[in-house]
């Protein structure tokens, strides 16, 4: 696909590759991350709210209950979102989650987040930009919580991470103009978004996609379906040791239809357990030198 | 600012400067030449719309009378545009754009309309690339409209594009997944959105702003807001012999405010008669040896 001249070249700037977070490049079990970066916001924005003491969902979270937390559904889910996202300006909150991310922990390995990032594909994500690839982020998740460590964890820079995204919305403050995150979503970058999210900020089909779940389907169909090479890969979480082993029925990066389909559409399954060496990234592996 | 260890260094990942397009890169009298390319689209779909030979805005299109079109306001050039970019796919209007852009030619000057880009600009942008900067076209026109062309004509790829933008929707056809035009509007990227713009594309306040109308302010006042070395510019358009001299009272980019304020915001103001040897690029110039 390099070498000039050759039946299957692909020019520089055709060489785009997409990647699903949450799952794909990280760790997504027990709960996305950036559901747990909510619920400790919740818990830091407390005492400015004496009100959600006795109001769900915030009274689950402060009282650690975290089923009526589930028990409030989708409806609970946006408040949560809402509330610990939306009325910051986008310096503000870059900042919040710089500085959770730097100290947060998952709660069952203790490890930082950007530690739980998987050593194959970072090192896939190098392999691909040694080789003339554009590298981008896809994912469900926001990305304004991704963009603040993504280049460090990854080496994508921020301008090549696409996400759902809220309202913006430019005014002025006593220290100049600001863009303030609104309380309402402007994309959901999942599923038969993902293909709209390319659109809007690349412009151009990729060639090779990497997903973990059913909300990467679209991403890979759209990506698979271009003329000339193209590449799809699923990765499907088949370690219960070493990580977490779950596919069809999780509540969590559900993955079905992607398992059925995969053989008859030429995608590749990588078998955590079977296929990968090691799972994680070493603590802040030095990956910033080929970056895109 | 390119000297490591000097008092204004800047490193290359924070090096992003933002161009408007119509009236900054090339000509938008005496219409923009996406109003230009409605109108053609308007007379080439003719024979699937009998009903428009009765109906304006489209009646005054197809007989010549444009006074009729501009009568019809608002309203009529969402009709116009609605009728002309939407319901197709993406892949299919790239097509059209691409046949349009290769042998349309400007009413007065019969030039194409990529030869009316403005030669000082195109070196401009060369120069910033030069010195590591990565270069964004960030117009109030159509983004599906500029990416086409703007690669062969300024050396900016496809994913530096960001305009304002029609909603999509992922969909099934015999042939495949396609993306359809829809005709409803995503984001208008013009004064206030242009930041927005911004933010969603780029992910980072730029460090350079070029611009030439009102509409353009917001996006100069934003990246001169930041702090560390920055640069605001707007093109003055003053020279009625080898382009077209307007400002304050133009119905196509009106530049009050922006002369008004320039000086105290320490914004450059590029006067065309006065400041440059030469407008227009030579007909396909080889402008993409240095891309981004």
């Amino acid at each position: 696909m390099t070498a000039a001249g050759g039946p299957d070249f692909v020019p520089p700037s055709e060489r785009i590759a997409v990647f699903d977070n949450d799952g794909t490049l990280w760790s997504e079990q027990p709960i996305y991350t950036q559901v747990a970066f909510a619920l400790d916001r919740v818990r830091a924005l407390e005492p400015q709210h004496p009100e959600w003491i006795d109001r769900q969902p915030f009274k689950g979270v402060l009282s650690g209950d975290l089923s009526t937390v589930s028990a409030s559904g989708e409806q609970g889910l946006l408040e949560l979102i809402a509330a610990t996202h939306a009325n910051t300006t986008t310096d503000e909150f870059a900042g919040i989650i710089r500085d959770w991310i730097a100290t947060a922990r998952h709660p069952s390995t203790g490890r930082l987040y950007t530690d739980m990032t998987y050593r194959p594909m970072v090192e896939l994500l190098d392999y691909l930009r040694r080789h003339g690839f554009k590298t981008f982020v896809l994912s469900g998740g926001g990305v304004e919580f991704m963009r603040p460590w993504v280049e460090e964890a990854y080496g994508i820079p921020a301008k090549q991470v696409i996400g759902s995204r809220a309202k913006l919305r430019f005014e002025y403050r006593a220290g100049g103009p600001v863009l303030l995150r609104l309380p309402a979503i402007d994309l959901v970058d999942d599923k038969a978004g993902k293909p709209v999210g390319i659109q809007q900020v690349i412009g151009r089909r990729p060639i090779a996609a990497f997903g973990n779940s059913d909300g990467d389907f679209e991403m890979l169909e759209w990506t698979t379906a271009g003329p000339g090479p193209h590449l799809g890969v699923l990765v499907h979480h088949t370690d219960a040791e070493r990580e977490w082993a779950y596919d069809r029925t999780s509540p969590v990066g559900a993955l079905a239809r992607g398992l059925d389909e995969a053989g008859d559409r030429g995608w590749i399954v990588a078998d955590m357990k079977r296929d990968w060496n090691v799972i994680f990234s070493p603590q802040r592996p030095a990956v910033a030198r080929h970056q895109e």
